[in-house]
């Protein structure tokens, strides 16, 4: 049970971090994988954000310090973008700019379950993951490295997201039905969103592209900047479905409702709660 | 000519394919070109699929045998991406899982055109291409390597997939105003489809993915399970088409369409017939 | 100011060079970045050109002696990707066939600076930026290897966009909110388009293979040429803005009004003067 008043609490902090979001156009480098591409720059751009797909090793040196924030994402990992990926994590971790890591599909394979530890290592502000991905990073961060059941039920995902948030010093995000995001010790629950949303490819990636935009411009707050971009992009989802009539205009209809949001909305909509 | 009972007996079995992909949810590695990734993955998912894009040749032992079926399309080929193209396609085979091969552009280069002969040599269980395609990689398979005209006119491309079926295997499929689909001895045609498809980019590529998704769920009857994907894909965009003002909005119905199709408008609209 | 007889003629050529694209549907090459591959193939398909992302440097030889034009964009460069450009464009050159340079980002990094010099020095037909990397690659030219600031004004750009066409031999195109194209003598301007199509990303990419696209129906007259594409993709901007609620819709508006675009329309709206 949420009181007025805590709603009312989120709601205008989710408001303000979308404002500056548009305001402050933050540079957010986004290291992802090919089938997301497009659309984590268009709902970076829809929110206001400025999206960067630079990714070679060598331009990283030159590139990465003018960033805001980084995003990486393992979608299509293969052994030649793991340097660059690292390296970029490197960078932004001793510059103290905050990042992001989506461990998409992470046991697929025990490579790519061995790099997303070791990108782990290198101090995300951010791990976003679904509930089977917590899970198996979560597992393998303790020294399981036995895949995870893609079938387990959030309250295990939550267990799992406090303990790789405790392990890692990251904010860890977990995206489901209920979104749950945790520092180890608080536990928040993003109601917003629709279920037809796993419908569109590549919605997961583009949500951890906007944690990193608004990390990018309230970095020390990393759990509440992680809450409103998670809320702002379930909100822009509700709208896009009450509108659409399957994924494919759901698609158009959740990027022309992020760039519309406006005040009244948002605060009405922003539905938050503690869970723990 | 076809008999009105003819024509009932594929729509139902269209329908029934088509329940059972959105049931069983097959997963799909798809191994295609960048241009058509984010619409191959929305094309299934909009069909109720699971696709992956790994492609990775160090994911291929651990991944592959997890999957329900496999799509390789070579529009964006290097040399760097074909081991990892024959690695997925030798552990399906050896696992008795479907795999299609889809021989983009197969004679824009002599490099494309030997890869796709030893891909065919891998056994898919459909090649699935346009009339030049299929003619050119039937000739080549028959010893001719000189390039194929594109302008070849629909009955060659019959006995070219005849005779590409009868070399390899595989059924074959070719795309066209009438889409043909035969092992050798049957020769089916299927109706559906609109002209305004192949004014988007990766229409091809996505019915070669959905083509797999029919195939992971009836891996027996892969004749039948083809002719079914494209009469499903044709019909979602008649639908769409009917709605859109030109290829940006087609994409976006088709998808939409594709999620929404129900029994009624299936069975009505399954326009398939035998041909020889 | 402008006369109404300078309008008119500008328009009819615009037209024109749009209804020839339409019947001769030219083959154009585009070797670009990951996240326009969709959008810019789509464009070309709505245009009535026929897009071929062939990239890989053992096709080159094979294929771009049949094309009719080619687009280098240097988006998401890496040291891999450059051979297969160089090649393209040296065949290009070669064989007399247009083609043009889009250097995204040429700032973002010593490598890229580089490598678009590097292409500047095989003679693109048309050079294609926004405003700052224009004036970066100008001055890079002209031995200033200190970074552009990107904030530059427009009359900056003129200036830097009649040096480099001046030095390079190229026509240089600038996109803003008034598009300028000069051979160095020339400066025209495109007062067609919209803000919005900046939000959504690749439109910048995806106008640089629509360049190519009309360079390839009459490369002689590369000033004209490019001076169409522009004016003809922003007319097809504000028929999709005055539709849309958003970059989400624009986008797909952009391309249903590109495929769309009418004799009325075009003359009515080509918005083209003559600066200098």
């Amino acid at each position: 049970m949420k009181s007025k008043s805590q709603q009312n609490e989120w709601s205008s902090g989710v408001w303000a971090h979308l404002t500056t979001v548009r305001r402050q156009s933050p540079l957010v480098q986004c290291i992802t994988n090919f089938v997301s591409m497009d659309l984590v720059a268009n709902t970076l751009l829809s929110a206001g954000a400025s999206p960067a797909m630079v990714y070679s090793v060598v331009e990283i040196p030159d590139f990465t310090p003018h960033i805001h924030a980084l995003c990486v994402n393992v979608g299509t990992l293969t052994p030649d973008w793991l340097p660059s990926m690292k390296a970029a994590a490197e960078f932004a971790s001793k510059l103290g700019k905050p990042w992001v890591l989506d461990p998409a599909a992470v046991s697929c394979s025990g490579f790519r379950l061995k790099a997303c530890l070791e990108l782990v290592e290198l101090k995300p502000t951010v791990i976003k993951g679904n509930g089977s991905e917590i899970i198996a990073l979560s597992s393998a961060s303790r020294g399981h490295t036995k895949g995870a059941d893609s079938s387990h039920e959030s309250p295990d995902a939550i267990e799992a997201a406090k303990s790789l948030a405790l392990s890692s010093g990251a904010v860890v995000a977990v995206s489901g039905a209920v979104d749950i995001v945790t520092d180890g010790k608080q536990v928040i629950g993003v109601h917003n969103g629709t279920k037809m949303m796993q419908k569109i490819t590549a919605t997961g990636c583009s949500l951890a592209g906007l944690v990193a935009a608004f990390l990018a411009i309230d970095s020390s707050r990393a759990l509440e900047a992680t809450v409103s971009a998670m809320s702002v992009f379930g909100i822009a989802g509700e709208l896009g479905e009450a509108m659409a009539n399957g994924p494919g205009s759901l698609r158009m209809h959740l990027i022309d409702s992020l760039y519309g949001l406006d005040e009244t909305t948002v605060l009405k909509r922003v539905n938050i709660t503690r869970l723990g």
